[in-house]
């Protein structure tokens, strides 16, 4: 550790021993840890060791079962829907997706609707499991409701990512993990505490205005969809967030869209269920099952090379292929350390403190 | 008919007779029919019958085939990859979503990947076909390109869609069919004929710069993918498009991106090919894979009329449900008739005189 960078190591047996300490199994807490980890060293910092805390709240407020009984309630050889006993949600993610592998094993395909869960991080993490089984890896996930869709001020749906993981050979693989709005609800709060105005197409007010305002959620505004507005398709990212709130919870028995339960401890539980917890959908398709595995990795060697040379727009070096930023990241966090800013490192000494275990 | 209207049964014996004078079989003409008259009942016109031509002079050329042997050539329980031979889009495309749907019934869900196939018309035929077998349905296909990934100029996707199909009990289904850019296609073409400016972020330049000319891909220019500029998520919508095109093509063995070939005879075969013509994805569920199949349907009535009653924006009066404008479309359409531009009619009567069968 120097200055205000870790070790992936140390944050890892950090993270597992928080885990530990509350409850979760050993095995449990390595899951959550790893997923954690994975988050910061993909750059993707707002799902990494700034939400520690908050589990920790939820677990204090006896909002989340660390030695929950995760299993399959109704299945057919290709799909399954499991219940995560209000797990966190790693734990409920990464059973889900080991059933997704273990269907596609038998049957080509594996499809597993996951209720009662919570939270689960990145939903990259879960797709990309598929991979050393050379079988793409799907991972779609409701959560807090803070996006309208068109044509509407209410906040109906989250920020619902889609991830799809596809191998190659000597390519490394495709990994597209995104939300299905334009910006990552943490982008707001970064120019909110930088005092800065967003972007146009973000955000609107509670009237259904355009607004460039960060803060404008507070005040009754909402997150837009993909696309922003009507005119530029933000039906089409309306349509993409419903049906990963669909897959996710009407699929699982979850609650859906507006009534997804809140993923931090200061706000209340809602008074309305339409089902149990936070839902998530998980896909996995052997490649096997529609080409010899051999020849469909070349083709994707193939797919993405001819991607990464296409001419770049004036000023641009080259084509970005979805996992790249990522990966580089990755490299670079493990050799130069993940680094913490001051209030993420506050919140872990507390913690730290509390379960009486070790972090500075 | 009345004026430059007609009568659905009218233009489906005529179009169904266009086919079959082609050489189609009765019932290969009928599906083709059935899925040109789907778009136009569901006004999107620019995938009904402005396209027989197109289609009519590909058979002319000797580009498609009348005859095929439409065939399963991969399986496993939940997946088949189909090739086409070749054939009218539509035919390798219901025998695909047949497919899908057969699987389904036995192993809760089937996914087929077909190569070698042409244009087929709206996806959300295909994805609608699951409804009445109480399944989800799913279709995507790839397209000639004519869309740059984020940072690039190059034309290397098409407008490639995505077409979700969710049965419901007393509300109507949820039915989602979207291309992954803001806008189709057709639209720069109507601006084109007006003499009209587009909004920006549907195109750019040759070297990347913004542009509201809608006639800029005659000079090197391309169309932009969902999200217009990176600030506003473009990369969101590269990362679906480009979904869309490994699904249909390398999953199937069809050309992928920037080698898919020409819809129409008057662009040449390219010379570069890594597949075999275009391809297109299915993939159907069984609800009771899921959900016991009376409360997945009432739990989709509850998400559908929650949607409904969100909150409008000022100056609008409620939320769109997907598939709802189609369906009202549908059905003032089959009443007052399918309206016909002149361009179309004029195609239609040249096409009639040639093949020796009435049109007027």
């Amino acid at each position: 550790m120097q200055n205000d960078r870790y070790q992936y190591t140390y944050l890892f047996e950090f993270t597992k021993n928080v885990f530990h300490k509350m409850g979760c199994s050993l095995s449990d807490s390595e899951t959550i840890a790893e997923v954690f980890l994975a988050a910061e060293l993909r750059d993707h910092a707002s799902h990494g060791m700034l939400r520690i805390k908050d589990y920790y709240e939820l677990w204090k407020a006896g909002r989340i079962n660390v030695n929950p009984d995760v299993r399959i309630v109704h299945e057919s050889p290709s799909t399954a829907v499991i219940d995560g006993d209000n797990a966190v949600g790693m734990v409920a993610a990464k059973k889900s997706m080991i059933t997704a592998i273990e269907k596609a094993e038998k049957a080509g395909s594996g499809w597993v609707a996951t209720r009662n869960s919570n939270h689960f991080g990145i939903a990259g993490y879960y797709a990309m499991m598929a991979l050393k089984h050379d079988m793409i890896g799907i991972c779609l996930t409701n959560a807090n409701p803070l996006v309208a869709p068109t044509f509407s001020t209410a906040r109906m749906m989250g920020t619902n990512p889609i991830a799809v993981a596809i191998p190659a050979k000597n390519q490394p693989p495709f990994v597209a993990d995104f939300a299905t709005t334009p910006v990552a609800r943490g982008k707001l709060a970064v120019a909110e505490k930088k005092g800065e105005k967003v972007a146009f197409g973000f955000v609107q007010d509670k009237f259904g205005n355009p607004s460039d305002d960060p803060t404008i959620l507070k005040s009754g505004g909402s997150m837009l969809t993909l696309g922003g507005d009507r005119i530029h398709g933000s039906h089409k990212g309306y349509c993409l967030s419903a049906i990963v709130d669909i897959f996710s919870a009407v699929f699982s028995g979850a609650n859906f869209g507006p009534f997804v339960p809140p993923s931090v401890a200061y706000l209340p539980l809602l008074e309305k269920k339409v089902g149990e917890g936070t839902g998530h959908f998980f896909g996995a398709m052997r490649i096997d099952a529609f080409q010899e595995a051999e020849e469909f990795k070349i083709k994707m060697d193939e797919w993405i090379s001819t991607f990464r040379a296409a001419k770049p727009s004036e000023g641009q070096t080259h084509v970005i292929i979805p996992g790249d930023p990522e990966r580089e990241a990755e490299k670079r966090n493990r050799k130069e350390g993940i680094k913490l800013v001051p209030a993420i490192k506050k919140d872990l000494i507390e913690i730290a403190r509390d379960l009486k275990i070790d972090f500075e």
